[in-house]
This record gives C-alpha cells, sequence and structure tokens, in this order.
C-alpha cells in the first residue's frame, strides 16, 4: 500500500498533526505500507524550511523513509530557493501535478 | 460505488456538515452506493463520542448503513475507551491506515 | 490524467489559492492533463456565483478546458437558482456524489 500526505497549511497544530498522521501510518502493524509521500504547497511549505518548528521530525521520518516534496510554484512565490529547504526535500513541478501523478501510481490521498 | 468521508476536525459547523455529506451521499438517486464509511480521528472525535451534538444523526446514519470508524491512537491520547463512544463505533488501529486501505479497496475520499 | 478539485470553503483567501492550483496543474508540462473539474459544495458556492470574487478567473478557466460543477443540495439550502451562477457551471445531483463517481472514473481527488 502506498500513500501521500497532502499539507497545505501554515498552522503550527496542523503542522504537528500531519507529522503525527504519518509517524502513526508507518506504526500501524496492520497495514502493510510500500512508499509514504508527504507533498507541501501553499501554507504547506512552512514545515519543510529549515526553521520548521517539526524539522527535527521531519528528519526522522526521512530516516524511515517517508519522501517530502515541496511544491516549486510556492516556494518560488514566496521568493525562496532549494537552500531555504530541510536537506533531501525534493522539488516538484507543482504540488497538485505530483499529487495527481501519485494518485494515477496507486498512491492513497491523505488531508490530515 | 464506496466512499469513505475523513473527519479531522473538532467544528460544530464541519460536524454538522459531514453527517449532512454522508445523507446527501446516500440520498442521491443517480449515485449507486455500495458502502459508505465515515473514518475519524484527532478534532473528529468529538463527532463519535456519546455526547456528541450530532449523535442522533449518527446514530440515524447508522441505521442507514454507514459504517463509524475511530482512530484508536486519538482515543487512547485523549484518555478515552470504547465505551465513550457512540454504539457500534467500530475502533480502528490508525485513522489513516484505515483511510489507505479503503482506498486500496476502491472507495473515494471525501473530506467534508 | 484526470484531477478533481473538491472546494467546500466560503474564505477568501482559499477561493484564490483553489484557482491558482487548478491554472498550477494546467501550466504543468510534467503532467498530461486530459480533464480537470472543479466540485464546489458548503461554501464553495461563493466562488462560482455571479458575484464570485474570482469570476473572471473561473472563466479563463473555462476557456482552458475546466469543468466546473456546483451541487444542487447547497444552492437550493441558500434559496439561489442556476441563474446565480456563473454561465457554464453545471449543476450537479450532489457534490459528494459527484466526487465519488469522478474518483470512480479514475480521477485524482485534490482539496485545496
Amino acid at each position: 500500500m502506498k500513500a501521500v500526505f497532502h499539507h497545505s497549511n501554515d498552522d503550527s497544530d496542523l503542522h504537528e498533526r500531519v507529522v503525527n498522521n504519518v509517524a502513526n501510518l508507518l506504526d500501524d502493524d496492520t497495514v502493510d505500507v510500500e512508499a509514504v509521500a508527504l507533498v507541501a504547497n501553499s501554507g504547506g511549505l512552512a514545515l519543510l524550511t529549515t526553521d520548521s518548528p517539526q524539522r527535527e521530525t521531519v528528519e526522522a521520518l526521512q530516516e524511515r523513509g517517508v519522501s517530502f516534496r515541496q511544491c516549486r510554484n510556492t516556494i518560488e512565490g514566496k521568493g525562496l530557493t532549494e537552500d531555504d529547504l530541510i536537506d533531501g526535500v525534493e522539488l516538484v513541478s507543482s504540488g497538485v501535478g505530483e499529487l495527481a501523478r501519485l494518485q494515477d501510481e496507486g498512491y492513497a490521498y491523505l488531508k490530515p
């Protein structure tokens, strides 16, 4: 089973909820998880910048195999660059395009 | 056709919207609905406790065949137990795992 | 690839985000987009009425082939009619039924 989380709001409670949700999926022994991705766009960007309040948690999830992907439109709109992102976060052409592509590849969609 | 509703916010307007959306799906004669589930996690728990403002509506939807499922991580995090839930609500190992599993089984995802 | 956007909140920032997300998908050269629809219900109705703050953007997206669909339950609940909608917006029996149907037809689901 494959799943992609969509994160699009800059809200501290929601940042924490999203990473907890990802961890809960990885920890769920009843689910055979092949791949987990998180795609951030709009306000979700704040979860993946170097000054993210959840930086350590994001890095710990990367070590567990979670792939974090950031919408290029959003980051360019904010005047930021790839250097402002946590190491290992992948820039994607558009967040919505990536979310459509992953669902087309069989990923389940989750919006915490 | 099968559909799963994801409910994750404790907001009185949204509680009402979610149950109305479920009823609208059941009432839509143009759609052949085989199965409808609602998975609650995070703040969505408040819809499914015995003191829920929507308790009667939830029970009426159960009688129409809707399956309500509550994330175990959320309820344990709040120090509540299955006894605090409306009768018939099923505890699932994780809300996100259940949502991924149901989509893998062909359920459409709906976030009201 | 096919994608449906679900819009259900009357929030000016979100109205703008939703139409920007739709444009970003159309503009993403890495994605082969066959069909894009937007289904509005609940507060999302305000995006598709004749006095919508995004009316011109909606019309421009219609010209690019995006199909806009409005939940009949919502519009009847507000005492409005099809005449109150931007030309070309299609009324559907229920927003959630349409979203389930489109996912059943292979559309990816996106909630901006």
